[in-house]
C-alpha cells in the first residue's frame, strides 16, 4: 500500500481523554475512532491488525476441531427466558423491542442460541463431540465505558461451545481449548498463563483465566517463575490424542499460579522466594466447563450407547480479539509507539523514500516494493512528500517491525538502511541483499 | 474435512415455511438455521461460502482502491438528527435505549457515521479521493420478512462511501465501484445487467442498480441481448486511468436495459424483437452518487485548490453478501440441488467412499484427501458408514462442484470415478490421472 493513497489519520497530541497506554496509542496511530461511550470504528490500520488476529485465533480454534459458524447479534428474549438468564442479566444487558413489541436483546454472549441450534439437530451421541465457534460482535451496557477496546460496550468475540456426552469428555473438549489457547496467544508474541478461575455455584476446577503479563496490566499476578519457561505445544500436536492433550494441560497448572482474586498465601510462601513471580497481568481468554446448567432447562439431549437420554455437557471458551490488541499493546510498545509481534502487525515492512520525487529514490523504491510485494510480503511504501523526521516518527508510532530507509546519499552507494523496530538496530546494507533480508529474493 | 467430524445438517423433507427455491435448498442443505423473524445462524457450510463471497467482495473492492474499515452496529441516534434522518426514517429501523436512556438505533447503513469520520479527520483536498468501505452485520425492521436471507431483517452488507472534491471526482468514484461490480458479480459466476435506477430527489442519472438473471428472480426486467455477449473488464483494468474506466462504464450502460419500475415502452418497442431480453431478475448491488446530501447538513467540507471550502461531493455503493448467496442459488440448482460455481463452493472437491470400513477403499481415500488438500484444494471427505444413494444425494444437495467416487470395484482396477456437478458426466479415470484432474501433481 502507498501511503499516498492510505487513509491513516495519524494525531500529533496525545488524546486527553485516554487514560492507558493503549488506547492512547491506537488513537495516536489512527487505528481506531471512538463513535460513542464504548463504541469504536476500526480505520484501515486497525482493521488489518483485527484481521491478523482473528486468522490466527481460527487457524488454531480449526487445528483443535472446533468449527466455525456465525450467529446473528439479535437474539429473542423468549430463548433467554428458557434458561432462566433474561430476568437474572441486569442493565448490561441491552433490551430491545421490535415494531412488533416483541422483546428482542443483543447478545452479550450465546450459550441459549447455541443450544437452541444443537437441540434442533443432534440427537445421538454417535455426533458427538462437537465443538461451535463464531466470531461475532457483542454488547454489555458497562456503567462506565473506559480503557478504549479494553472495556467497550461493542465489543468482538470468539466464543466456542462444546457439546459432549458426559464429563469425561466435556474434559477433553475443555482441555483441546486449553491448548489451543496457549497456541494462540504464543502466535501472536505474548506470555499468556493460565490461572485457576472461581467456578462460582458450578464448582469443580475447570474454569481457568489466561493472563499475560504486562508492566501497565489491570491486576496483580502470581505465579512459580517455571511458567517463563514452559514449552507451548508446537504445530504437530496431535488434538485428536486426549491423553497427550491431557498431559500438556497437567504441565501448565501444576506450578502455581493465580490472579489476585484467588491467590492462597500459604501456597505462595511455600515457594522459594527467587521462584516466585508477582507482576501485572491482563485477562485475555477465559474458558469454563458449566456441564448441564443449560442443556437441562433448554432440553438438549443426545441417546447414550446405553440407550437413555443424557443432557449433554457443556462448556465455552472466550476470546475478545478487539481487546486482545489491546493488551497486546500494554505488553508491547515503547515511548515511540507500539512494536508489534511480526504475526500481528498491520504491515510486515516499511519502506521509507526519504527524498520523494527524486528519480532515484522513486526507483528504488518502486522497485523494491514490487519486489516484496510479490514475495507476499504486505508492505506499506511511504511515498508521501513529508520530511523524513515525520516519517520516522510514523514508522515507529505504528510500530512496523521493519523499517527500509531509502536516501539519495544511499542509493547512489548502492545501499539502503534496514532498521528493526524491537531493538532499534540499524544496519546498512547493499540493495539487494536488503531485500533478500526481508524475504524478497 | 471430514463429514465424520463436521457438522452439516441435512434436512431430508422440504420444509414448510421455505417459498423460494434458495431458502429451501439452504435449510436442506443445512447451511442456515432460522433463529426468529428474519434472522438466522450461517451453519458451518454456510459460513464457508459467505467468507468465499465477501473474499471476492474485499478483493474487488481493494482493487478499485476502496479501504477497508469496520464501524460499530449500534449508532448514536444524535449523529442521525444532524443529517435529519432520525425522524424521518420509519419504523424499518430499530431504536434502542441504553441504561441511561440515550437514544441509539442498531445501523440499517452507515452515510452519518461515515461521514462523521472523514469530517474529523480530512481537511484538504490533496487527501482525496477517499472510498471507505465495510462489511458489517445491518438491521432493518421489516413488517414481514420472508424468503429466508434474501429479505431478512439481520444481514450483512459492504457499504462503500467515496469523499471527493466535485462532481467530476465523484462521477470518476463512482465508475470505479461500477467496474468493480462488474467484476465481482463476474467472479461468482453471475450475469449482472447494470440498470439504471431512480435517483428520487437527488436527480441525474449516477444510480444503477445491478440485477442477476434468474428464472426464479424477483421481479420483471428489460435489456438488450448485446448484454450477453459484453466483455466483463479483466484484471488488468487499471482503476487509476479514468479514461480507461469511464470507456467501461459507457459500453456498459449504452444498449438498453431496464428494471420494470423504469421501462420505458418506446424505446424498448425501437429495439429489433430478437434482440429483446426479456427476463427476470435479482437485485445484487445497488450504487448511488448523492453529491452533497450529507456532507452539506453535516458540514463535511475540504479545502479546494482554490483557498475555499467545498463540501465533499459523495456516493455510496451496497451489496448484500447474504442476499447475494441466495441470489446464486436463484441463478443456479437443479432439482438435486444447488449447483456452486467453483469460485464460492464450500468445497471444490468431494470424495465419496462409497465402502468406508474397506481397508482399500480407505486407504485410496485417505490418499486422495491427502494429496488434494496439501496442494491446497478444499475438500469434504465422506467417510461415513452412509449407504452410497445417500451420499450422491447429499454431493449434489450441497453442490459440490467435482465428486470423486471410490468404490470396492474401482479401487481394485486402479480406478475411479470423477462427476461434474453442472453437467452430470462422469469419467473412470486411473486414480492418479483423476488427482492431477482436480489439481493435485
Amino acid at each position: 500500500m502507498r501511503l499516498s493513497r492510505y487513509f491513516l489519520p495519524i494525531l500529533k497530541e496525545n488524546p486527553r481523554e485516554a487514560e492507558i497506554v493503549s488506547h492512547r496509542l491506537m488513537l495516536r496511530a489512527g487505528m481506531i475512532r471512538q463513535q460513542g461511550a464504548g463504541s469504536f470504528s476500526w480505520l484501515p490500520l486497525g482493521k488489518k491488525v483485527l484481521d491478523k488476529v482473528c486468522r490466527i485465533i481460527r487457524e488454531e480454534q480449526d487445528r483443535a476441531g472446533a468449527l466455525e459458524i456465525l450467529m446473528p447479534t439479535i437474539q429473542s428474549a423468549d430463548l433467554w427466558r428458557e434458561s432462566g438468564r433474561y430476568e437474572d442479566y441486569g442493565k448490561e444487558m441491552l433490551r430491545i423491542k421490535d415494531r412488533h413489541e416483541r422483546d428482542m436483546l443483543f447478545g452479550p454472549t450465546n450459550e441459549e442460541m447455541v443450544t437452541e441450534i444443537f437441540r434442533s439437530y443432534i440427537k445421538s451421541y454417535k455426533d458427538l463431540p462437537l465443538n461451535l465457534y463464531h466470531i461475532q460482535w457483542k454488547f454489555r451496557d458497562e456503567v462506565r465505558p473506559r480503557f478504549g477496546v479494553m472495556r467497550s460496550r461493542e465489543f468482538l468475540m470468539k466464543d466456542a461451545y462444546s457439546f459432549d456426552l458426559d464429563f469425561e469428555g466435556a474434559k477433553a473438549a475443555y482441555n483441546r481449548m486449553f491448548v489451543s489457547y496457549l497456541r494462540t496467544f504464543t502466535r501472536m508474541g505474548l506470555k499468556a498463563i493460565p490461572m485457576r478461575a472461581d467456578t462460582g455455584p458450578i464448582g469443580g476446577d475447570l474454569s481457568h483465566e489466561f493472563i499475560i503479563l504486562a508492566d501497565t496490566g489491570e491486576s496483580e499476578v502470581f505465579c512459580h517463575r517455571d511458567y517463563l519457561d514452559l514449552k507451548v505445544p508446537g504445530e504437530a500436536t496431535d488434538f485428536t490424542n486426549d491423553d497427550e492433550i491431557a498431559g500438556i494441560v497437567r504441565d501448565w497448572t501444576t506450578p502455581y499460579a493465580a490472579t489476585d482474586e484467588m491467590h492462597d498465601e500459604a501456597a505462595w510462601d511455600k515457594i522459594a522466594e527467587g521462584d516466585r513471580l508477582s507482576a501485572r497481568g491482563i485477562e485475555v481468554g477465559h474458558i469454563f466447563h458449566f456441564g448441564d446448567k443449560y442443556s437441562k432447562p433448554m432440553g438438549a439431549k443426545v441417546t447414550g450407547p446405553d440407550g437413555k437420554d443424557h443432557n449433554v455437557s457443556m462448556g465455552s471458551y472466550g476470546i475478545g480479539p478487539t481487546r486482545l490488541i489491546a493488551a497486546i499493546i500494554e505488553a508491547s510498545h515503547d515511548e515511540n509507539g507500539i512494536i508489534w509481534p511480526e504475526s500481528v502487525a498491520p504491515f510486515d515492512v516499511g519502506i521509507i523514500n526519504m527524498k520523494a520525487g527524486d528519480a532515484e529514490c522513486d526507483r528504488v523504491c518502486d522497485e523494491l516494493y514490487s519486489k516484496l510485494t510479490a514475495a507476499g510480503r504486505d508492505v506499506l511504501y511511504d511515498d508521501t512528500d513529508q520530511r523524513p523526521g515525520g516519517k520516522f516518527a510514523t514508522a515507529d508510532l505504528i510500530g512496523l517491525p521493519w523499517q527500509m530507509i531509502v536516501g539519495p546519499r544511499g542509493v547512489a552507494a548502492g545501499e539502503i538502511e534496514i532498521k528493526n523496530r524491537r531493538t532499534g538496530e540499524r544496519e546498512t546494507l547493499p540493495i539487494e541483499a536488503a531485500t533478500k533480508r526481508l524475504g524478497a529474493a
